[in-house]
């Protein structure tokens, strides 16, 4: 492909994308074929002949399109959203132009230097403690996702604990007793989440070889972890002769959005400076961009690193993931494999940054080019519109479900655009003959802890309602919503947050989910 | 940013790109500015309103491109080459349209298809042995960089050792004696690599949290592992109670393009099943498409994996490196946290991959699309032609420097494209008096282990001159080469790969290195 096809061929891609958004919200967002589908419409290998661009761009829509889940679609509320924008494609097209394994600063200065930039930047955007931007000992750095921050996080904290106690019981960490100390230290170390935590912190602990326990965020509490739940389960594993050596609180769980209690959390940071406290806030970091949500931000100072993902809730394409640490030696001392009489102050003061020493692989890709490009093209304004507008979708969807209590109950929310909800048990008719309208002290005990027979199948009557519920909408294949279940009780999550999201989808989405509804409760009661 | 905006940005952003790669010859490689140079250039922050294209596109002629180095060029000869090319770019343009965290099927069951097909494709393009083909129970999954791909089978490999020894003792992994047992077993554990592997397989291993220890690879056996020298490190570590659990074989070292004793190291396999050899063949693995080289894929039959970097020398654009594994499962034993009781055949026959149970991260890109646009585009025959071209023009440079023996030694090479060398030692003064046509025994030894002192300083002197030659050239700007030291002589590389490579760049380089070898020899000599 020459400059000038390639100029054919990118003017050709870039309508069929015009097009491809314009028609977003027409097309069923999930699609309708089976597994397997792809293979037998493609030739067995690739063909011994280049082909020119018009024969491989007519295959996208025969072939791709038919395959894709429309993440940018309106109808799109499954999981959390997965933005994309224009400027951030922009910025993918540059950083494929200026392609390079960019693994340490003069590979190309460039790359380094504005990550350093647009991460401060963000930094000052998401009123984070001074002690995350790159002037003093912190910094920022783009990784791919949020999973991978964590492990990168959890091996890091694993291995600073270990140096901790080798230099204070005076062991070499080269010599066979300190690596066989280590070795027993791996063993007893756990690492700690929350019970809604993202599962990325158990495979995190599977990876570094360690233990993991899960912390109790009962409904009683929110779905929260509290700072006495944490430190009652440090305090059981250090009684077990285990060393909790990493937590990773929220901001925004998978399930509903909670965020743990930052100030009772930043309080047993202080008792247990040993444990590495990483703040997950991977969807609703974003929110924190604007000012009525930054009140979460200064408990950040006793923590040790945060992240969250710009491909989320923010206009960066996926992947890109803003981690940001208090001190970038915590990372350093595990991830560089630079002899340590080849370091020097030049490095760590920050005039060149080693970006490779901050993660787990060596190379890396240009993706401040299109962080750069979507700050400036949205503006902080536009970007606080931009997630203004989701909250506000929230909560009137909160409010439509709300104002059909008859027939659903809201569990959570609306907290960051997501609301979570399901049937309510009192429609349903295996305990429907008392009256709706006077309380059954089963359906009190629905949401809480029980062990009385009638009550746990009541809750599992309702569960199996609003799984139907959910089943039936995802079916028709108009909206693409997901379902989960927090602390035995299964719930829908709607949450509307792609740029194409309005009003009137979240009012379309919830007549199907009252037809639906309807249609189960009635299948119930006759 | 509206779609109209879109057009035009995206139509100047396209002719920007063209008229880069149109001019990369006429740039200095290198970038000129020093550390720090952006921060002053920029704002401190976003600005608060959004700004329109053409002001931020006019910002990566005036701050971006004086920063960047250009591994396009064909004046980069530099580490390995990272190529780009115009259907990777427009293939990253549509994995951005169509954004997704594509982390199992349902999320975008085309990014898991495609990935599949193309992958199969790869391990029959290359001759890889049916095992690694998803058919069976093996196959083959993108990931970003050969680094996180050393990581994985790290990683996977230590844990597959675990199951199997508390599976022997008849222990309970999620037991108390079970994870004690476990502790212990990964605390005993060492990875091993080539002392010319790739650093990542020590990186892996502190991740992973065990040992690792180097293989030496000796200028007498071309820098290669031989199968002797693997199973004596092997039973070095077992007579001091260690357990070697995994080896990285190389296909191509970094330093000198060596490629490891396969066959030797197949028996090894043979003899110790429970050790991982997974086989790294980041750079030169591309020139398997050619059958010239595929002679070496048979003994591939007798390891766990296999990965190269399609971003490398195959035209896909950063990052994408090919990952192939033999017995899936090993992965996903690993990997998957979903519990045992929801796998089922169907997710194991391979009719639906969940590709996040065979990696670190959660979320995936679409990164098929470009490897498919890649391989369409220029067809077998073209990559072929452009791998062959690549290797004509290492044997040419190769041809000057070795028409210079009075100023250079060629070490290695030419080695899928890379020749290794230093400044003849004979040219140099201290020990030049004896008549250079005249062998004097201390040259002869200068590659060879010795303990002579005269014959160490000798050593010393010519590393010293290389070394120097090295830096006129780089400093030069015109040219980016690097060097290295293998066994303790320090060499130059020079691997011309780029697209746009050429003879005439090739004859250039010679020149400037012939120059600047004169001029330190002759310094040397007054």
């Amino acid at each position: 492909m020459d400059s000038s096809q390639f100029r054919d061929a990118a003017h050709s891609a870039i309508e069929e994308i015009i097009q491809y958004y314009d028609t977003l919200a027409e097309r069923p967002v999930l699609p309708s074929i089976s597994p397997g589908y792809l293979r037998p419409l493609l030739p067995d290998g690739p063909p011994e002949e280049g082909e020119a661009w018009p024969q491989i761009q007519a295959d996208i829509e025969r072939l791709i399109k038919p395959g894709l889940t429309h993440w940018q679609s309106p109808k799109f509320m499954a999981f959390f959203p997965c933005n994309s924008s224009f400027p951030g494609m922009l910025g993918e097209l540059y950083s494929g132009a200026f392609n390079a394994a960019a693994f340490n600063w003069i590979c190309s200065p460039a790359v380094t230097e504005l990550e350093t930039v647009v991460m401060d930047w963000i930094a000052a955007m998401l009123g984070l403690p001074e002690a995350y931007v790159s002037k003093g000992e912190g910094g920022g750095i783009i990784q791919g996702t949020a999973s991978e921050v964590v492990v990168t996080a959890v091996v890091a904290a694993r291995e600073r604990l270990v140096r901790r106690k080798l230099s204070l019981e005076g062991l070499d960490a080269e010599a066979e007793e300190g690596m066989e100390r280590a070795a027993e230290l791996r063993g007893k170390m756990v690492a700690l989440g929350s019970e809604h935590a993202h599962s990325s912190t158990q495979k995190a602990a599977i990876i570094a070889g360690t233990r993991f326990r899960s912390v109790p965020a009962p409904r009683e509490t929110g779905f929260r972890v509290t700072g006495t739940a944490l430190r009652q389960v440090i305090e059981e594993c250090k009684k077990k002769g285990l060393e909790p050596f990493y937590f990773t609180a929220t901001i925004g769980t998978t399930a509903t959005c909670a965020v743990d209690d930052l100030e009772g959390i930043a309080q047993v940071a202080r008792e247990y400076p040993d444990i590495w406290i990483h703040v997950d806030a991977a969807y609703a970091g974003s929110a924190l961009i604007c000012p009525e949500y930054q009140h979460l931000c200064p408990s950040m100072q006793h923590f040790d690193s945060f992240n969250f993902n710009l491909h989320k809730w923010l206009l960066v394409n996926f992947d890109c993931s803003a981690f940001f640490i208090k001190r970038r030696k915590d990372l350093i001392d595990t991830y560089s494999i630079t002899p340590s009489y080849l370091r020097n102050k030049f490095t760590e003061s920050g005039l060149v940054t080693d970006y490779r020493d901050w993660q787990i692989p060596l190379g890396r890709r240009f993706r401040s080019l299109k962080v750069w490009f979507v700050l400036r093209t949205y503006g902080v304004n536009g970007l606080q519109g931009f997630i203004r507008n989701h909250v506000k979708l929230g909560e009137y969807f909160h409010g439509l479900i709300a104002s059909r209590e008859d027939l659903f109950t809201v569990v959570t929310g609306p907290a960051f655009g997501l609301t979570t909800f399901h049937v309510n048990p009192r429609s349903i008719t295996s305990l429907a003959s008392s009256p709706a309208n006077e309380p059954n002290p089963a359906h009190e005990a629905y949401l809480n802890d029980f062990t009385n027979s009638a009550e746990a199948q009541f809750r599992e009557d309702a569960n199996q309602a609003t799984k139907e519920v959910y089943e039936r909408v995802n079916s028709q294949g108009e909206f693409f919503l997901t379902s989960t279940v927090v602390c035995g009780v299964y719930v829908i999550r709607v949450v509307s947050a792609t740029e194409r999201a309005e009003e009137k989808y979240l009012k379309r989405v919830f007549e199907v989910l009252v037809e639906a509804a309807e249609e189960v409760v009635k299948g119930k009661v006759t």
